[in-house]
């Protein structure tokens, strides 16, 4: 990495200059473990916004109308809304996300062109638009200077609006020097262990207060995101509702960050590094989990390859028991890679946990089993797989599979 | 379906005529639930074999054995173990597969390439061959009509030594009218909860006595296979030793049934009804299931879209949780039909939970929830999609999850 980046302590997505939040609850969602429901996040000033969006084919009405808005080029706003996903509503749910849209435009006195909305929660209800109507006048938009304590911040109580069954709010923010200037990365997420087999929305708001050239933005989001957010979903799975955001405002007041340049390459890199760290976060917060784990795929075919066979094995449900049980059960990992569809040849595979070999050049390497398993005994652990193919590599994130994680699927809408 | 089938009381791989077989324990894995390790199949008579066998890119060295014997078509036995897999112990698999043929074809007066190996259980481990060469010779090969009674018979001995974390052996048979004569078809299966979110061998062995054409029952058994083993695996994921054999050794003296006519068309619907029984067998055996659902996919585009949407329901953690709570959380159902990749349209989309209607023309339908929880507390549910997109049509099958489950596959080598 070109530049040092520095993690803030208690970052949030407010962290970057010029930004501000707030939220209420409106009753959209049972008060549970967390109240707050209904969030609005913005630029104070024009910004520049991109986005990544769901790839599932039955959308909700939220994403068709902040797709729409995003590549109309104005986008400085977003409404959030936990609790109910408004999707499989019909045309009402594009209806009410036009709806919801406009008066928080109005609330805030833009363009509904420069308000994005993105909504979470059950699916198959319509959006309650009274309380959403009555309930946006409430919401105060403050910035991370206010003096109100920790917990009266903006971008805390918007991190909190987009909870479903999140355990906590998930939120970071870091520093990075690019063309001369320091500059600030936030944001914050929302999905939890839904998102890892399948559906259930993941939502991401990432802000900056760097000023950088709008194309190079929505490649740098793309890339990014590619590399992170689309390593813990499976197999291109995403929900109704997945949406990403990039808001990025300029008022750090550097020179443009354009793309080829070494502060476009800083600037990805802290990009990536905070989205790695947010990933990270919603793998954590997965229901029932107290484990994480990185696939390293190194010595692939391909990129593409990597990636394949990386998910594969994050996503599968044999090594993700394993792992829970701390059981260095190295033939499900090398039999995910064998079904993944990436190339792979078994004479040349090396595995490694931690950095403990368990297999090399396709062959078991004996070990002493009470050792790895009291190695595996660790809140974050990682697989390595070396192929030796050719120069493709990547890392996916995966949970455990806990007792819990069932017991609490089990029950969800009942 | 052109002909009536009966499932025979207590049928076995060995009730069509003119099939032998046997087991012994030699001691590759555990005495735990069942003690035979060792089986072997045979027709007594010239046979002609088909297989389809596992796409998974590390195959066990008696899977390239067993393609390349099947492909020369004298095979007439196989000799199948489980507790160990021969799977990723190198060059050593296919030497090891070798010599077990081998001793194998010597044991049964056959040459080498009239046997087939199966072998199931442990992946990095190397086969006993001393352990298997003195076991060999007491494997006694008995038909059905032996009269020493249940547990004595050679299919069920057979079924027994394929086991490896199957809770009871699976197997049937059954009678059809074919060409004016009564032919029988039987089979046996191992496969349990591993099989089902991926690795995990499958193995089935079909046996008929009906004449038939070469080139037809190729082309049977690949049809009915991608009908009913194929839409239990999930993505096309197979382990490295997954394999199913059908042999038809002509004994019931029929003319021989060919391609186009209505014998054929008899012949391949019962041998669906034959695999979708073994199925099921499967699914409802997994490890800490009490609980097994299909998912019927109809008004596809196409086949292959049907196909793809019906695995990705059932294959659906969230579903199978769901399937296991008695919540009917159609919200699940549908998003996994939106990113699996099939054609979907909101607005056409029904959804039954067995014949309650919970969804019609993508909006929910208001339902007494109590009513549908207690009718989804059964052994067996079946979710009905329907597309109004085309003609397309599958099933597919899957089982709730379980904590069990989970508890279980934690635990697993260790």
């Amino acid at each position: 990495m070109a530049e040092q980046t520095v993690f803030l302590d208690g970052g949030l997505v407010t962290s970057p200059k010029g930004f501000v939040a707030g939220a209420t609850f409106v009753g959209m969602k049972t008060p549970g473990r967390e109240k707050m429901d209904l969030g609005i996040l913005m630029s104070e000033r024009p910004a520049t916004t991109v986005g990544t969006f769901t790839t599932n084919k039955l959308k909700s009405g939220s994403v068709v109308l902040t797709e729409q808005h995003v590549s109309g080029g104005k986008v400085r706003a977003v409404v959030a809304s936990s609790g109910i996903a408004n999707a499989c509503v019909g045309e009402q749910g594009y209806i009410d996300a036009k709806t919801m849209v406009e008066l928080t435009a109005k609330r805030l006195g833009l363009q509904p062109s420069e308000v994005a909305i993105c909504t979470t929660g059950i699916i198959g209800v319509e959006l309650p638009i009274g309380l959403i109507r009555a309930g946006l006048p409430k919401v105060q938009l403050v910035q991370n200077e206010a003096t109100l304590g920790h917990t009266a911040r903006g971008g805390y109580l918007f991190s909190r609006a987009i909870m479903t069954t999140d355990r906590r709010p998930k939120s970071g923010a870091m520093r990075v020097h690019v063309n001369g200037t320091d500059v600030t990365i936030g944001g914050c997420v929302k999905g939890s262990g839904m998102i890892h087999p399948n559906m259930a929305t993941m939502l991401a708001f990432l802000t900056t207060d760097a000023n950088v050239e709008p194309g190079f933005l929505r490649s740098a989001l793309k890339a990014v995101v590619d590399d992170t957010f689309n390593m813990v979903t499976v197999d291109g799975d995403s929900s109704t509702n997945d949406t990403v955001l990039l808001m990025a405002n300029g008022a750090a007041g550097n020179r443009p960050v354009e793309a080829g340049t070494p502060a476009a390459e800083a600037f990805q890199a802290a990009l990536y590094e905070m989205c790695t760290f947010l990933v990270k976060e919603i793998v954590r917060d997965a229901e029932g989990s107290e484990k994480i784990f990185g696939v390293r795929v190194e010595g692939a075919k391909s990129k593409q390859n990597a990636r394949l066979m990386a998910r594969a094995i994050a996503g599968s449900m044999l090594v993700k028991s394993a792992i829970h049980g701390n059981d260095p059960n190295w033939g499900r990992i090398v039999a995910a890679a064998g079904r993944s569809g990436a190339d792979i040849e078994e004479s040349k595979i090396d595995l490694l946990i931690n950095d403990v070999v368990i297999m090399e050049a396709g062959r078991p390497i004996v070990f002493f089993k009470d050792a790895v398993i009291s190695l595996m005994n660790q809140p974050e652990l990682e697989l390595t797989l070396r192929l030796r193919l050719g120069d493709g590599e990547a890392v996916a994130w995966g949970c455990e599979l806990s007792e819990e994680y069932v017991h609490f699927n089990s029950a969800y809408t009942t």
